[in-house]
């Protein structure tokens, strides 16, 4: 099949990947649409030592079980369904889970990708193909509600104007949040302000702590230590995005002003896919861009060198328009 | 009067340091007892640029005011009594506020201070000076449990065998929690032994990933890279100390293990003195050593290079024995 494959040399496009072989309880999902994420580029750039088949944000038809020949998203952890985190229903913690195109299974850069049956969510009609590829990302924004209290009018910052920081800012706006987003890119930042969200420039930025949450989505090692300066006393920062290699920073202020810092990842698919149907989400705006598998290798180039939103693998282009 | 005092040229004991002008609402205390802490180490090392008379732990009598020739402790924070932070019952947190000892207030190691009348507590007569010392730092050890959610039995490490890592897993030991101090000292863990804790010496620790909460207590930079090693998934790091300077570590960790990251600074001193008074929690065991305050240089000394837990300035001998 084909095959957007991360090797020792790097990232290169496949026609003739080999078909991984299900384990028990997996579904084939022929993948019709996949989306480029932060994240990839990371693995990309060595981030963890992934090898095999990219991709994490897809949409595609079940080739079997109660969704076949439906189309379906598929939440990515892997557990192994028998330790106590999977009894718990925290199978995203599972110490022995495969993560779908990050580590240990071959992702969704290809016409097939394998999924346990149980992290599979049927798409409903109303959404299109092309923004049920969103359901991932902005489940993981929905995580943020999901772990910490918010109060309406609450005075909100997410740090970071691009994929996830656009989603976790509307999803916050959703909330009732008082949001003001900080970023570098005055075309993103526009984005947001036509959503009706407030918007800063970083080097704009005079107030400091003033927001009693602050959500980092940078993807950028100083992104925590700008957070701590605009952080209320007793406020919390959500980090959101993963930083490969170490940060420098100065922890007292956390202690002196008793900030909780909390780390968060992937979310409810099931809130994310109602928000998607009902439209109470824009995501139709963050696609920059479309390719076939094939030019994945160019795909990837743009996605890391130009401020672009969200670059789509068109896997089935018919399916896609 | 005398007074332990920071200079530009370092510590020095002065015996004709002028008493300090009262703000509005303050009240002399004449200190009859005092401990060196942590900080104080911190303060003489540079941390924070503090420029006066040390100390920030004391017993002593009030001058005036409705506690009047009785024995007092005092919270260190004074806030300003206006503000939103004031008004909230956060003073701790005010913009304004000084801190005795510590920040713009002049401290405890000297014949008086000044301290507002609102954070004063009395001390109830079956407490006994020397240990009514310590309601400051027991106090710090009980922010924990009013910060986070503690259950019974649940596995919790307390990281550095020190005064407040003792004090810490003393209480936590109280909430019912299964408590294991990490150190490096054979003497402190011995004494947390005596008192029926759990203890590991840092080297011989091998499993990883096991404290639902993790303490920091060491007030050494690699403390939190050590604690979020040994945090489960969804667990709570708690920053119980300042570390002065900048730390580095990776924080991708704390982003897929979706760990918190607790800041927790002081602490409620009614429920300290009630520990006291019930003698719940042991704080005699760990006066290493009683000094008067002209012999401060020595004391400071000590407690810089010996693996020593609290020492103590008997201010009034007589009170002190």
């Amino acid at each position: 099949m084909r095959a957007v494959v991360l090797g020792a040399e790097g990232l290169r496009f496949q026609s003739d990947y080999p078909v991984p072989r299900p384990a028990d309880g997996d579904v084939c999902v022929r993948v019709l649409c996949a989306g480029i994420c932060e994240t990839d580029l990371a693995l990309v750039a060595g981030y963890m030592g992934f090898r095999g088949v990219l991709g994490h944000e897809f949409v595609g038809i079940a080739e079997s079980g109660p969704f076949r020949g439906r189309r379906v998203v598929g939440e990515i952890n892997c557990g192994c369904g028998a330790c106590d985190w999977c009894r718990r229903g925290l199978g995203n913690h599972c110490p022995r889970r495969s993560v779908i195109g990050i580590l240990n299974h071959d992702g969704a850069f290809a016409d097939s990708v394998f999924v346990p049956q149980d992290n599979l969510h049927p798409v409903p009609d109303e959404i299109e193909t092309r923004e049920a590829v969103f359901t991932e990302p902005l489940a993981a924004a929905f995580q943020i509600p999901a772990q910490i209290p918010l109060e309406r009018g609450q005075p909100v910052v997410v740090l970071g104007d691009g994929r996830l920081g656009n989603l976790c800012a509307q999803v916050l706006t959703k909330c009732g949040c008082a949001v003001t987003v900080v970023g570098k890119h005055d075309r993103k930042l526009d984005l947001l302000k036509r959503l009706g969200i407030k918007t800063v420039r970083l080097e704009a930025l005079q107030r400091k702590q003033f927001a009693d949450v602050v959500v980092d989505c940078t993807g950028h090692p100083t992104g925590l230590a700008t957070a701590l300066q605009l952080v209320v006393p007793r406020g919390t920062v959500v980090l959101k995005t993963t930083v490969a290699g170490e940060q420098t920073l100065r922890l007292a202020p956390v202690v002196i002003d008793e900030v909780t810092i909390v780390g968060s990842r992937c979310g409810p698919f099931s809130t994310a896919l109602v928000a998607l149907r009902d439209q109470t989400i824009d995501v139709r705006s963050l696609i920059d861009g479309m390719y076939p598998l094939e030019e994945a290798e160019r795909a990837f180039q743009r996605a890391r060198t130009e401020p672009l939103l969200k670059l789509l693998f068109a896997v089935d282009p018919a399916a896609c328009s």
